[in-house]
């Protein structure tokens, strides 16, 4: 029984092809949704549909797979039972959780309420909407050039920070500029905010500084050693007692283990992440495994492991290898992540990358290098002729053709 | 001004350029809705963004026209004003009224609430979501194989019947074939019910014959002559008193004019349509025009146009032209409706069309036909790429990569 299709979901069903095990991936949404590239849906970039697989697709080819479309809410591991939202009861014999994390406001007074996350196609949509909708507001009335209608915080300067903020100034600079002809975009202001003292606190500190500079020359204001202390509608309070006037504020500070984790009854890390034993199983508890953002996985030095998509991939790669040692009576080394760099985009030709060995690359050679691992990495995944045509599109032609706002609603469940 | 961004406002306007007039063009939403494509959004073909526009980019290249989002609320004729749902007021010179059609249930008890409409985007995802969750719903249970959670009852035979109908059984019998191993397929029904006595009354009697040889070949089940009484979640009843256990139903059976219409206080024909005189215009309001699905207009014989593209986009021109014309201190002829053909795609390989002079094509002539047309009209919008892309991928694999159930609500208007 495999919880979750993200990452870690989907590699730990797929490395179980070919053994003699029925596995059931069980998700609350029927797509797999593909979270690095959900700030270009969310700054109008990509199409939701370009992002999202369907998980029923992914398993199409693998007899071992079934999938089941459902919400779970308990984990007994006592009983050796998963309880879903629509009050079934389903038994397992090997467990792996895989249900990722999700955004953690840290108590932050209005953020739960009033600042978008960036950790769902849902997310992503509503704040393209949003931000869209802002843009509609300003045209209609100056007033609101200068009320903070078009300025957005991004809170949090890890990648994902990074990237969105990226992503909105050039959206403003180079696409609304064309939608809106009579507006002022200097009243489009993009504010990253960070807490630390520098970006992307996980790489090189040259690398930091590049990725810092490259944003402040195209236009985003980037405020580091500042904390955000309340959000409300309008505006954004820093823990200096200062205010931005800001209609739309971006949560991407933190995260923790999905809620689930907590239903376990077992001892969590910080960040609620489930504590596992070297080989990924819950002490005590040796068929049940955690993988990915869920998992309090160390390394050597004991450290918590990094909540990004290759240690999610790895350690359900092993899990699935565990299993499959098992079923041979063999058993295997302990878990070790393999390091193979990190990249952050920051736009248009620029990005910054740092490989094993020492090896950094930013600028145009870093922007090519992460647009070819992106590719690679959708590879098996079906949409990526569409993700290179809009890629493509865009590129020649600075124009984002998915500035549309949504004009759906969430699938009614009358029946 | 030009009220509505479908094919006749985005035709009004584009016709108005080069022209010393300012052209507003209004819409609630910010984008165009290809809408003879809804039904492949419906049955997961193409993605959502493949067939909606930004209406600003449309324009982004001419500029006497500014784009306004917002919601017409009243017309007020005499006066020369738009009320929009934001309360404020706009005043025209001339006013072009193209915001086009809406479902008409026909007071049929259930339709209005448990019915699914093909008009909007929107309509097109709701439809598709609780298409696949029904199969998600029937794939826990062996019981719901038999209560009519997977049958699919389609009202109305006209080219969007026909075209949905086609493309549900393709989506059931070609593509979740393979996502559902477990499912017998043959509970997955889809019953086209028409009051008439053969489908597509627009066309040929042949090729209404043949609509129907080919929908029932692929498994189809075609009721003529059969009207529907009411409608509830989990029950069609028809006209004889008999019932149908089905799920889903979708309501293609009939339009009627935006409700827009009913503000003007002026004279309306069946089906709620504006009166209008032979040059589009509202009589005794020489500077007001309706056009499209809006308008009344008639052919030599009196008859109402039919609510197509084609007829709004003619008509669009024509009044663009005639108010270049009176800018000229020159009068027109009266609008004449140019028929050039209709087709209807039934499926892979199968479509028909009727072109003037007789000419009728059915089969894969008629499929290639109906594609060269679709892509061509599609010629200009900049999304042709991402369709052709997805349309060559559904043909060589049989796939629909867009069965993603949405993961998105309705953008919160919260500020």
């Amino acid at each position: 029984m495999v919880v979750g299709a993200g990452f870690g979901g989907l590699a730990a069903a797929k490395s179980l092809a070919g053994l003699p095990v029925d596995v059931t991936v069980i998700d609350s949404r029927n797509h797999h949704t593909f979270q690095p590239l959900l700030y270009q849906v969310a700054t109008a970039g990509l199409d939701g549909d370009d992002i999202c697989f369907p998980v029923r697709g992914v398993f199409a080819g693998q007899d071992n797979v079934r999938v089941r479309l459902g919400t779970v809410t308990d984990v007994d591991i006592e009983r050796a039972a998963l309880r879903l939202g629509d009050g079934s009861t389903l038994h397992y014999d090997d467990l792996v959780l895989a249900a990722g994390a999700v955004t953690n406001p840290f108590g932050i007074p209005g953020v739960e309420e009033h600042a978008y996350g960036l950790k769902s196609l849902r997310d992503a949509l509503a704040l393209r909407s949003h931000v869209l909708m802002r843009f509609e507001t300003a045209d209609t009335d100056p007033v609101h050039l200068t009320d903070g209608t078009l300025t957005v915080v991004v809170a949090g300067g890890g990648p994902t920070g990074v990237e969105l903020a990226g992503g909105l100034i050039e959206l403003s600079t180079m696409v609304l500029r064309h939608d809106y002809p009579g507006l002022d975009l200097r009243s489009a202001r993009v504010v990253l905010v960070e807490a630390g003292d520098r970006l992307l606190p996980g790489f090189h500190p040259n690398l930091s500084a590049k990725a810092r500079d490259t944003l402040e020359n195209r236009g985003v204001e980037v405020m580091l050693n500042t904390a955000v202390s309340s959000v409300d509608a309008t505006t954004v309070r820093l823990g200096d007692g200062s205010e931005i006037a800001a209609h739309t504020m971006v949560w991407t500070a933190g995260v923790r283990a999905h809620p689930l984790a907590e239903t376990l009854g077992v001892e969590l890390t910080k960040g609620a992440r489930i504590v596992v034993g070297p080989d990924l199983s819950v002490p005590g508890y040796p068929r049940v495994h955690v993988v990915g953002d869920m998992a309090g996985a160390t390394d050597s030095s004991g450290a918590l492991l990094p909540q990004v998509a290759p240690v999610a991939m790895q350690s359900a790669e092993y899990v699935a290898d565990k299993i499959r040692h098992r079923i041979h009576g063999e058993s295997v080394q302990p878990f070790e992540y393999t390091d193979k760099g990190s990249m952050a985009t920051i736009g248009r030709h620029d990005a910054v990358a740092q490989l094993p060995g020492g090896i950094r690359m930013s600028g145009v050679v870093g922007w090519f290098a992460w647009l070819l691992l992106h590719l690679v990495m959708l590879i098996g995944f079906r949409n990526r002729a569409n993700v290179l045509v809009n890629w493509a599109w865009n590129y020649v032609t600075y124009d984002r053709a998915s500035r549309i706002i949504p004009d759906v609603h969430h699938p009614e469940e009358s029946s």
